[in-house]
């Protein structure tokens, strides 16, 4: 088995994903498997008993947001009946930041890989506040997903779908000339995407009122874009999956409760171990005491070699981060070159003269150096329905990594 | 005579300023002492036969635009007769890119600083290729012109007053952490003003097809804020102006023949020397013998502390204008603390771990250093109508500040 060409093999794919936003739908549309009660959720799979606060918090809200219970006795009595199906977004297809729920009336992101034609999606990026990806569930929330619904998705799909698509990597790749890392900072990538949209959008045949709450939506939220670049990340990954003796590892997610991992060689087993703390700053009133362990699948930017990977491109998002000076972010940067394939040249990076991001994790370099992947990560608090209270750094956790080496070594072994 | 204490208030005042778009308005209402066959000019006074090539095509056009003249020739039969009015843009509280054509029908930005109540004005960014701050005078020039005037700036104008204002500090200070340096590279502040305008025209009582037209227009043009960067420099350093004993340098300015500059303590008078060639990247099919010596009002915006002087926070920019990596991005920055007054704070620049950018000449320590003031600049060609072909740096010529330095001393030395 020759691991280098293998994994040679699936770093050219992923440098080669050109993923383009070309519609805005229903899940129930876009994801031909999601079943009527079906809940799906951030990171690898976990049954409710497991799930941790803010994810059964999201839970319910998604549960009433979707029809299914009218209130948290209801839902809770549906859960203990069994008669919800939970499963992990990247069985679909599909990531979900922070606790990441998909029910099937969400309207998702539909971004098509046109090098290899895969689709991956995402929902649209809530703001901040009191949010469902933060395990808030009141009515505030609900409404807001049904705003969504109604009329933000139908005006952003016609407005996409009259462009033809937007090709996400031209806007991260400007982003990144502008100091986003496109994880815990998308203020660039948020805005060059609702500079190209808004034109679209202002000439569809719906009311000016509408056409004013829609350009509001889109402009009042400096993380508009990250999930969009997660859905790209998830679109650009896939097609570098089940490559025969790749040590590649095509996404990382957590589900708040455990980190897990799937490698390219190894098929669709979840590699699991449990998730670290993230390390950061507080917003005000809130520490360590209220953090919920790290959660989404947003982990899939850095999986494609942005996030942490690129804290190189953002001054900005390491100090936001209180992860240090434009030194440490540098340094960030050049230990992630130290477990990946390459450097993407579609990435370059300004403050590294330009070298391209480091992409590609090999799960044996991790094991290797003891270098962990760095995550940037929002924290959300640990009970359900408080939503956001910092944002920091996270490693990967290394017993995946240990476990998928230790299950790849038996597989060559067994000369499979 | 106190100089550190006229240069600390000086300096006191540039880091007060808060400059905010009022209104958008036809120049002939915005400045009261504009005359009705008044063009106005980048750059210290010249008078039409020492004018370069750009500039005489843009007044030309300027001309014809204005209705004054049917063509070339009637335009030339007027210049002639005497019966046009040329003067610097400076001399009406205005400031203009490259050949920096003002006339009574052309709208402008109207920009106050609201600390000190002082309004500066600049003309609408007319995009790339063809424009008349190049020199350029055909029908698509004047027909964009037209354009602006009719449907664009009473647009812009409505949505600016319907928002009250538009704060552009707080723009520019969000574009220098996402690597603009409000010169040679405004993608990201166009990108964040054209957020925060959007859904004000939105809501305007215009036609759809119209609010189309705008929208593409406003997000079309990477370089749009560059006329706002450069009025609210304006704003930003008059106040600066007639402190008696500053050695601040008020204004540089160069009108393609000449570089002049205005000195705090020294009143509005103007001191000249011959104008420098950029050093730089020409676009394809040019080179250095097509080039126009440096020209416009535009220099503003390092008389304020950014463009070159911010050149740090701009590793994208260095290398469009040929001056090498963010390694020499950080040494002009370094180099330009040798000659101003102090850092502003409200301008941290993010790859120089936030200090400030570099504020305020001192013609004492730019004779005594021989260190010139560095700007990024647009290169045109030296022949009416073809337009930009290149970009690149250039110095500000010494004799401006030798004979400021000798006028000053001959002031102290006067007792005045």
């Amino acid at each position: 088995m020759d691991i280098d060409a293998a994994n040679h093999e699936a770093f050219r794919r992923i440098l080669e994903a050109q993923p383009v936003l070309v519609d805005v739908r229903p899940a129930a549309q876009a994801l031909p498997r999601l079943g009527p009660t079906a809940v799906l959720h951030a990171g690898p799979p976990i049954a409710w008993t497991e799930m941790c606060g803010p994810m059964q918090g999201a839970v319910i809200g998604a549960l009433r947001y979707q029809g299914l219970a009218a209130g948290e006795a209801e839902a809770l009595g549906l859960i203990e009946a069994g008669r919800v199906t939970f499963e992990p977004c990247h069985h679909h297809d599909a990531v979900g930041p922070m606790t990441g729920m998909i029910t099937p009336k969400m309207p998702v992101f539909v971004i098509e890989n046109r090098t290899f034609g895969n689709r991956a999606y995402c929902t649209i990026n809530e703001g901040l506040g009191k949010v469902m990806r933060f395990g808030a569930n009141d009515d505030s929330v609900i409404e807001r997903l049904g705003w969504l619904e109604r009329e933000f998705a139908p005006a952003l799909g016609a407005a996409v779908r009259a462009a033809g698509g937007i090709a996400l990597k031209p806007i991260m790749a400007q982003a990144l000339q502008m100091g986003d890392e496109m994880h815990q900072r998308n203020v660039a990538a948020s805005s060059l995407f609702a500079r190209q949209v808004a034109p679209r959008l202002a000439r569809l045949d719906i009311a000016r009122e509408a056409l004013g709450r829609c350009l509001d939506f889109l402009t009042g939220n400096d993380q508009f874009f990250l999930n969009l670049a997660m859905a790209a990340g998830k679109a650009t990954m896939d097609p570098a999956r089940n490559i025969p003796g790749s040590t590649l590892v095509a996404a990382m997610a957590r589900n708040g409760t455990t980190f897990g991992i799937r490698v390219s060689g190894l098929g669709d087993r979840w590699f699991v171990a449990p998730v670290n703390m993230p390390e950061g700053l507080y917003f005000p009133g809130f520490g360590p005491a209220d953090a919920n362990p790290d959660m989404g699948d947003s982990a899939i930017v850095e999986t494609m070699g942005l996030g942490g990977f690129a804290m190189a491109a953002s001054p900005a998002v390491v100090k936001f981060l209180g992860a240090g000076t434009l030194r440490d972010a540098r340094r960030f940067t050049e230990e992630m070159q130290e477990i990946t394939l390459g450097l993407n040249p579609a990435f370059p990076l300004p403050t590294m003269d330009d070298q391209g991001a480091p992409t590609g994790i090999d799960i044996r370099k991790v094991v290797e150096m003891g270098i962990l992947p760095v995550i940037n990560t929002g924290i959300a608090h640990r009970k359900p329905g408080v939503g956001q209270v910092g944002a920091g750094v996270v490693r990967a956790s290394m017993g995946c990594f240990e476990q998928a080496l230790t299950a790849f070594a038996e597989q060559v072994g067994a000369g499979i």
